[in-house]
């Protein structure tokens, strides 16, 4: 048993705490293929105190601690260093208010996104960041990788919703963040140093949200092309024309397979690239920019461009694309997801150099994302058991984000750096950029307590 | 002399360093009231390089640096420690090129905010944060203070739109940060600790902005009311309904006055507050809105609701607006200016709060703001010559800092701390928060050398 184990469960109460070597299996990883680490112990704190005592107890052993929610990362940024404490923050689920007069909702970092989001839809409010895994994922997750979503490119992310934080520090100390007010530039953002920081400088223990009204209307449409680049031409000339949709999403020809196999949602299988739109806001602002989306993706060389007719099927198309990861996962044992995002107008080179070289190293790649956000997921199916598979599929990654870098692009749009970025991330931000995340790092977290080894040595 | 003159000369150029008594005076001050401090020599550095030659000159000698753009700020955030150098920004004024593909700017940071926008503008383009002093402020006086302006409500501050920095630390290292990409999760968010950092972490060499397009429509009302709280219960109204504008700006009486005084442009002087009102994009929903917006403050009280019937006449309203600081800073020596900021459901109380507590101490007081943002500006019409006078707008600033904080607002909503609200940072983000921003500061700048003194000790 974890020498701190007893420890533990003095603080949190003994049905709080996992030790035991099949228990712990689950938390040595998270949703990033082909890594995985060694839980020493799980603990499962209840409220902010217990955090900050977890904290005080690891930092007095010496031992690190690596929190998580849900396992639905896709970096590795969850998967512990080995015997570390694994503190899990699903039990502290509890959305604690929303405010409509002045659009905020609070919650624990345990609540689940979608159910956020629903919170505020009670209130007619709004709650944009919708990452894929939004139905099972934790709002402190979403918080510490900054996660991205479907609506980036109209409604931003994870970071642009976040008005306050609590946070545990390394010390066991507790700091609040930030307020309910729409502006304040009082002292440094520290916030904004948390957001995104992937658990390895404090523990995040409540989020206070900003939310939006709800869009009164919305539109969905799919549009079908015989050539990808038709794709991304049609993105790029939606924004010449002015036009923000919340969301202009892709799947190729492999995802549309798998997708359809999958699912069975009567997707065109006969096609090279779907592109899903969707505009919402006022009924008439609606109108006008879906007939508009639609006229440029035809004049673009689409085939087809569907609307939904209502919100079910609105709901269905929108749920194809966010099946897109799990369709593909099934095809092979190990499928290896990239980030990679670009400069919108990089976007049809970037796709044809993906598709180019995947097929200079034959290998199985499928390729959706966010087109309006330049934020591609080109994803490798592939047998982690295969040594020779495996070292084609590090060169292509590497090609692939050596020509993302050259466009200006970066390593991670969504997913965060953890453990599967972190090889690049000097090739992007450069020396001086790793030396500041260290002098920071080694400022607030001098033991190296929480999270130690990831995003940067 | 002061003894690095020559040495900075060497650098620049003798036409950019300034020696005399007589021309170090202007750059011993900014906006702020009774606030004054002392240049020891002031340097314009025409490139990053030079800039970069400064510092680290500036670091072998021990001598502190004061960045200045305009001398704008309202918190003394540029108002320079005696005897330090004042490097000021104003000759890396171009805009360096607008990306109408991707929605960015690149500028250097002597460039004016509003020739930004004119920038964009010249693209259909647009950059939202409109600071009161953007005629004239520099975007990287903007971007280290976090300003906001007359749209927050609806588009948010500064921080909003910066994608990119390149930034020069106290090493005299040159650092660049972020990117043209609309996410980008690649580490520590670092620009976003520079960005609000008032000159006390970096020295800001260029920036790159995100942009939208320029809406297609926008309506300006003007409502004019008997009672201050029903100009408040009409913002509390329209954000209940849903509806976020782009402007909802109030004056008071005094304001009012002030503003007619100064400006002649006609607004009714026989009305306790008055309430501008903007909305914009499509067409169509600003015509809905614009109706809601005015019905709604019919239904409270307002005594009349003017529509703007034109451009011109929408930018002259705005420009009423604008005036209010300068026109209030014309009835007596001293304008001594707030900008504490409440959650905006505290607003009307906070605004009845400030008018009792300025005939509480028999001060004259004049209170404009942003109403959609409970960001109020309580300015004090006073004369620093009066110590009687002037310990009584201390009492009456203490007490509505109080009040702001217990209604879980903060002391600055969009003019920084620097030197006019650093004795109440600590009241407002704790022990803790004030900890970390040392750290911090201590951890970047180990000399102290830039901008010493500032935010906190």
């Amino acid at each position: 048993m974890h020498p701190l184990a007893r420890q533990l469960a003095a603080i949190t109460g003994a049905g709080n705490v996992l030790t035991k070597t099949e228990d712990l299996i689950p938390y040595g990883f998270d949703g990033t293929a082909a890594l995985k680490g060694g839980a020493g112990v799980v603990v499962f704190p209840q409220d902010t105190e217990q955090v900050a005592a977890c904290v005080k107890l690891a930092a007095a052993e010496g031992i690190p601690i690596v929190t998580r929610g849900s396992g639905t990362g896709l970096s590795g940024g969850s998967v512990p260093s080995p015997d570390a404490i694994v503190l899990c923050t699903v039990n502290m689920d509890r959305i604690l208010g929303v405010d409509p007069k002045n659009l905020t909702l609070r919650a624990q970092p345990g609540a689940i996104t979608q159910k956020i989001d629903e919170a505020a839809a009670a209130h007619g409010l709004f709650y944009p960041p919708d990452p894929g895994s939004m139905k099972i994922s934790t709002i402190g997750g979403n918080v510490a990788e900054n996660s991205g979503g479907l609506r980036g490119l109209k409604y931003g992310v994870t970071r642009d919703y976040v008005m306050g934080l609590e946070v545990v520090l390394p010390s066991g100390e507790i700091v609040r963040l930030g307020n309910a007010c729409v502006k304040d530039v009082a002292g440094y953002s520290l916030k904004d140093l948390f957001i995104g920081s992937e658990g390895t400088l404090g523990i995040i223990t409540e989020v206070l949200l900003k939310l939006l009204p709800r869009p009164a209307a919305r539109r969905t449409m799919l549009a079908t092309y015989g050539r990808m680049e038709d794709a991304a031409e049609t993105v790029s000339a939606i924004i010449a024309e002015k036009i923000i949709p919340c969301t202009l999403e892709f799947l190729d020809r492999m995802t549309i397979r798998c997708v359809e196999d999958y699912a069975k949602i009567g997707l065109p299988l006969d096609c090279e690239a779907l592109l899903l739109m969707e505009t919402d806001g006022h009924p008439a602002a609606v109108e006008d920019e879906a007939a508009q989306m639609a006229a440029i993706a035809r004049s673009h060389g689409a085939r087809e461009v569907v609307t939904a007719k209502d919100e079910a099927e609105s709901l269905k198309l929108a749920s194809a694309r966010r099946s897109a990861f799990s369709a593909l996962a099934r095809v092979r044992p190990t499928t290896i997801l990239e980030d990679v995002t670009v400069p919108r107008s990089h976007l049809a080179e970037m796709v044809a150099f993906i598709s180019a070289t995947a097929a200079e190293h034959q290998l199985i790649c499928g390729t959706f994302g966010h087109m309006g956000d330049g934020n591609l997921h080109p994803t490798f199916l592939t047998d982690e058991r295969d040594p020779d598979e495996m070292h084609r599929v590090h060169l292509a990654l590497d090609a692939i984000v050596r020509k993302t870098l050259s466009l200006g692009g970066t390593i991670t749009g969504e997913h965060g750096v953890g453990l599967a970025k972190k090889p690049w991330l000097r090739q992007q931000v450069g020396d001086n950029s790793i030396d500041l995340m260290r002098l920071i790092k080694r400022s607030l977290d001098p033991g190296s307590l929480l999270n130690p080894g990831k995003i940067f040595d």
